[in-house]
């Protein structure tokens, strides 16, 4: 905002409560479980964190007086990447066959948003305790699949009352999967600075989102097993959480329907893309859009936005040419693709964007991307 | 936060719709209210505000389709400073003998606060409309007076579920007292940043209180009759806003106890007292606190916190010496008071401060704030 125009907008805040709690979410749980009310407790984790979920939950069985509190009448560990309708409806029995009052939730996105299908047709509260970067237990977003189909909706229902938050959990993130997660976190930030709902505190937490989550992937990356990791690791996911907190009340912007479109016509890696594509979608909004760039550039210690995004995807190894990634299937982008791509692009940019995005602006924004040219216009890197 | 510690904290965010509407309340409010669910509305206005109530509401009776719509039921115009018990009731009277389902305040604190007493025991919903920078809107805290006592409390449903921030309607507040009652509205801001419950994000937020409603103020007193005053409002009405969602989660800190102590000693002029008196309690607190005083001065645009401070208030011709300071009955803080001033506030001083407040410190911090020292330490201003 500049000094002298008014200053108008609206802002939904919703209501959650954040324990932020290192290496104490396991004595933490049967309190904040408590604090939701019911005591029939069904668990949704999958078997990858089948064992974490085990040792976090164990105290819940044993303490003395456990017949009065928290009990884990069921566990649901079906769960599958984008919410099968037949997953949900599975979960959904199971609450229902168990009797269950709480749903508490334990692992990433897919977890998360198992947990969420059920609040959605039961009104049940959920306590989530994340183990990735992935944010969804910030949103009130729901995602279901159907016929390869995604369906997505908004309901204050789903957005977990409780969020556990215990860094000691993402211990097990392999670094560089760390790396591409966070990065990700930090470009919802960067893209909410001209999100179609962005307001002016959306504008704050984005900058400060920014900011935690470079010094964390910083610190993470130059040493992932020393003294400072554990700390490191406390930034990166309060920056994952502020990321996802930003993102549910500003929308996303031109960065996030590039990734879109790119991973809907290539199936490339999401993270990566998101590595790729964010200097690329500053260095266009930049010129257009001073304020957010002042407050990146701020945010990263850098006198200039974009440079700063440079430097930072340098140190985290992060890659920089959309040619060099691969789909699953080894398939990649190729030069042929860049004009269809960029069509797509040019119509799916949203009205709230700093400048308008005609097709040619699109293509060359995605040739810089996908050859890996310098976003500060310098040529190759 | 220092980089290699952990990072622990509870947060409770509680749910609320904002709209801000420069010189939009009137065309806004019947779809506001409709959103709340309810057509029949109580108004609670003071005298003082009964036309620029009527003026905000005339739409609601005549527009077309007013039928389905949201209509004035009642108006109570009884509101007292405090809130006595008595006034609470005869508006809980007129919500129930009117059939009321939604609460319409429009004015300062003391109307807020009256809403507030009727969704207390009724559960009804608030839409506030402020026209003063006192920050009631924007937390769950009631009070009551009965008997010469305030008894205050916290409850969720007290907070109003939207608030419509128009600052033209703030237009009629003299330039005087936007300066001390946004004063101490950034007061709130700086002492929350060593408060019993602060977390991160109110960090953050206060940062940007503080550099919000300086830039908002200045501006405001420098010209406050100009073009640019109505945005220099929009600024100091958002700061506002913003200093009461920090208080309501982080709480107050030793300024607001050593205010209280003043203010229930000597009945000095509150915000006054607050501009007294908090360039002196972050001179104490700055050496044990220099992430919060890196935030200040990083706001106010100044090498140094309290320098910054001080040169905020003199721009603003704020008063620098309690001795200088009158109560209603003309009376004023002697030398004499000092001592048994200190001891209370040494008393008062929360656990959470990050200096401890012996009584010698405290007698020096308020013979500071008394002679009208010069905080920075270099003797009179």
């Amino acid at each position: 905002m500049t000094h002298d125009t008014r200053l108008g907008f609206d802002r939904e805040t919703l209501a959650q409560r954040v324990v932020f709690a290192p290496g104490a979410a396991a004595s933490r749980l049967a309190d904040e479980l408590r604090r939701l009310g019911g005591t029939r407790v069904l668990l949704v984790a999958g078997s990858a964190e089948a064992e974490l979920a085990d040792r976090l939950t164990a105290d819940l069985a044993t303490r003395p007086g456990a017949g009065a509190g928290p009990v884990v009448v069921g566990v649901f560990d079906a769960v599958r990447p984008h919410v099968p309708v037949a997953v949900a409806e599975a979960a959904r029995a199971t609450a229902a066959e168990t009797g269950a009052e709480v749903l508490l939730s334990v692992g990433g996105g897919s977890t998360t948003g198992t947990a969420k299908a059920v609040a959605l047709t039961t009104g049940l509260p959920v306590l989530a305790v994340p183990t990735t970067y992935a944010g969804s237990e910030a949103t009130p977003v729901w995602g279901l699949t159907e016929h390869g189909r995604k369906r997505t909706g908004v309901d204050p229902v789903v957005l977990p009352r409780t969020v556990l938050y215990d860094a000691d959990l993402t211990a097990t993130l392999p670094v560089g999967l760390a790396a591409a997660s966070g990065l990700n976190a930090l470009a919802h930030a960067v893209d909410a600075l001209w999100a179609p709902r962005v307001d002016p505190v959306d504008t704050v937490l984005a900058g400060e989102t920014v900011r935690v989550l470079a010094e964390g992937l910083r610190a993470l990356v130059a040493d992932p097993d020393g003294p400072g990791a554990p700390a490191a690791r406390d930034r990166c996911l309060y920056g994952a959480h502020l990321s996802a907190v930003v993102f549910a009340s500003a929308g996303s912007g031109l960065h996030h329907k590039v990734c879109h479109v790119l991973g809907g016509a290539h199936d490339l890696p999401h993270a990566d893309t998101h590595a790729v594509v964010l200097p690329h979608v500053l260095a266009f909004n930049a010129p257009a859009a001073p304020e957010a760039a002042r407050r990146v550039a701020e945010a990263l210690g850098d006198r200039d936005a974009v440079a700063g995004l440079v430097a930072l995807a340098r140190d985290l190894g992060a890659p920089t040419a959309l040619r060099d990634l691969r789909g699953p299937d080894g398939t990649r982008m190729r030069e042929a693709d860049l004009a269809p791509d960029a069509a797509l692009v040019a119509e799916a940019a949203p009205p709230s964007n700093p400048r308008p995005v005609a097709p040619a602006d699109a293509e060359q924004l995605l040739r810089a991307a996908w050859a890996g040219t310098d976003p500060r216009g310098d040529g190759e890197r």
